[in-house]
């Protein structure tokens, strides 16, 4: 096919691609938005159809409204496909998985009774949101977060091991300490106990019964309350470095230097050096 | 009418404005400690008859107390709107419409029944309380943090939205594991029980009881722990900078001013002034 | 009295002195330790005597042992009053009130049963335990962090007022969205409920049931989340703005100031100055 | 025996000891690997039998998998004493009593019913998994976070000693003001109610009834939510500070080092060695 010569259906396809992939045109944004605002109502009709008393009310304008969703989620699915030069790509991407479950769960009904269920796989389209950070000012910050979580991966990794070889530890010993008869079943379980009470989340479903599993308990506790600090401080650390490079960054990026004592660190109003006393000459003329 | 020539009730209305708004004379800030311990009074009167045990033994007094307090907020709502030169704007503003809905359901309850319970609308007043921290000395402390929390906003924003994402998934993700039975009885509960665990509030009023909804858990409690280490770091972050600034700003405030422009500013180390190039003569000599 | 000539109680009532209030010295250190010994044995009587089991055993040893421990800190009470010079000024501060309530119970016993509980009010002698910081090298540690914390006390505080005003508003308006049938049964326990979910304490007594109300303690919670990220963020930088003023005056501390040019600046180990190159004299010498 | 003339065993010796030891050898990486495979398999062995619905069904192959494990680390304990030199100093270190504890039980069973459930000693086993991190490159990161915990000991211990004081005192208080029938049936109890609540965790298992009570309890969870902020203060300031040191190191890693004594570490606007006073030559250049 000649470059030149673009056939109508390759004008469409290229229209189709911008909707959907042009996060900088007004159309693709306001496709984005649209998409957006679809995945949520979808979403708020499945679940609403698990809450009982909505479901039995109003059964059949939620499953007109889920039909809805899916046939509008086919189309979307179809173009997509249609418009990309590698579908196979998009097809097998985490995404493109998320939206063929999206719909799939619905056509499955007409055949197997209860699979509909499994619509709620749709929920994983939610990820999608995180594409709408892109259209507002959000993305630098969220960048910025994920650069600082990255910097600290190998900090956080070694805390996280360090977390893992307490709840196994701690995990057993209480197993033994206080037995099945105060809900500590078994070592999993004991564990699943350990990770609760180490996180603060303190659920109260099993709890020591014995005086010694209340005096491990409470040390756990307070190992828990000191180990909290070491993530923030982490990621702290991260941030106030990131701040600190950005704000030289900031700071020095057009500054001008001396044309005669070459000295730098001038500060944004200044007009003459302040080492050998010479105007200063604006270095983005 | 003539501005030389004030009329009795316009200095009047000057009075009860400085009363009300002059926040920095002495009167106004008596009035505002005034209202502040009336305010607070006025909700205790509202809690304790909340309280049954109370509210049997001195329910005549308690009543007494309450159209006590409705008449002197009406007074000061009446007063309110005579002083001010544009009373709409009042009104309708957030403190009006709180003001006045503390003072009408008890007038309110002549007609109708039970209308006084909404009285409990008084408590919004409290927000008045933030007033009274430009009595002391915390104002500025208040405005340096809400800057704080303001410049880390869109950081902020990107974590919530996280968060959200990561609560509809995994609640929606739970409901399927976990079904009625444990208590994640609909998408929503689920939702909510997933928050519960994820700020390590954990209630456990609803706990997971399969083995795969306990390491579902297990993950979402690590990942929580993770989590909270980033707002943190973000507010962390912003007050150390913010902190460095001021520093900055106090380490110059004795600084040698140039005596020829009185530019100040200069850095340690300036033997020239930056802006008019005149030589710096060392203010500490 | 002769100061020439100090009379052989005086002498003694010095020696007491030493050993009571003298923290640097050998003597005071060992009376301290023995003290906290001791303090720390009768709590532990104490305690052990409210342990049902173990009281049903030991209750002759345990009724011993606290007359045993009363004896002694009465004798140290009589030998306190006796060696100050000011002993009233002793006898109505914090530690003496104290120490006096922690003996009186016992003989009360004589007369009225059931008052050697409030020998309980001995833990206050725990207060104590600060004291024993000042032995080891930890009190400047403490002293710092005492300062940081005092220094951003105005911070803390709007913090608190925040969190304060934040309790009262939503506790009042869960109170009329749950009701008593949910366990919000007053205000009071509704700001109780608030404050535990604020705090992601979570203790589950007091949980929400209607879907209103739930979905306000999720915003609640999520509002506790990134509310707990501000004293963190305040202390953290206090704390890091103390460690950098510590370095610096580490730094700087007794640093040379280069005589001809007079720039400051210079490294530790600097022989020359880096501006003008000429030797460095040491300003310590 | 001679050093030039090694015996076969020795040899062998040497191998087993590269094997267990060499930690930067690929023979000592990959026996790491497997020796942590084989813990983590057996633990997951020991915890599948704590499990009443696997080990009914799987008894047999379990109790089979055990003696697997046994004998393999019943041949490490053996080769490891063999290979050393100073096999005693291993027999009696930590690692050496949790190596033999590991195996014993499984021996013991033979004459005692019911001992093999100690093999869960097995747990500590985990340890080792410190280990792994070596064979990755978070052993630095392992390193700079013990730096930052280990300078910040004496300040956790002051915040510690805070915590254990606030706990036994106000755990005390709290026995006599809710007493036995809230759950605080002894002072010990009340204690392990007082960690729980400052730590946050909230199991619920014991709660105050009392007005009183909860009013105590309210101020302790915002004593608690306060002060958790300083142990993450503590620990961010410091790795805040590690980051600047480590910062200064690298901006300073390139910077001119002086031609005549080779010093380094001059400051960014230096013109002369501040050692030996020569000029100093841009490596840039």
């Amino acid at each position: 096919m000649n470059k030149q010569f673009k056939s109508r259906s390759d004008i469409l396809r290229q229209h189709i691609h911008i909707m959907f992939y042009g996060v900088n045109t007004s159309v693709g944004k306001l496709f984005d938005v649209i998409l957006l605002i679809l995945t949520v109502c979808s979403l708020a009709v499945i679940m609403l159809e698990t809450v009982e008393s909505v479901s039995m009310m109003f059964h059949r304008e939620l499953l007109i409204a889920e039909w809805f969703f899916t046939v509008i989620f086919t189309v979307e699915y179809i173009l997509r496909i249609y418009s990309l030069n590698k579908p196979l790509k998009y097809i097998f991407s985490f995404y493109g998985i998320v939206d063929l479950l999206a719909i799939l769960p619905m056509y499955l009904s007409f055949f197997i009774i209860g699979s509909n269920v499994l619509s709620a796989i749709r929920s994983f389209r939610l990820f999608r949101l995180f594409r709408v950070l892109r259209l507002f000012s959000f993305i630098e910050e969220s960048t910025r977060l994920r650069i600082a979580l990255i910097s600290s991966r190998p900090k956080i990794i070694v805390f996280l091991y360090t977390v893992v070889v307490i709840s196994f530890t701690v995990g057993t010993v209480m197993y033994f300490v206080e037995g099945p008869e105060s809900g500590f079943t078994s070592i999993p379980v004991s564990i699943y106990w350990t990770v609760i009470t180490l996180t603060t989340v303190g659920y109260g479903d099993i709890v020591p019964h014995t005086g010694v599993g209340q005096f491990f308990a409470t040390m756990l506790m307070i190992t828990g309350y000191g180990i909290i600090a070491v993530p923030t401080g982490i990621v702290s650390a991260e941030i106030v470095k990131q701040k600190r490079t950005a704000g030289h960054r900031w700071q020095y990026k057009d500054k001008t230097v001396c044309h005669f004592c070459h000295s730098s660190g001038h500060s944004d109003n200044a007009v003459y050096c302040f080492k050998c006393g010479k105007k200063l000459e604006d270095s983005t003329n």
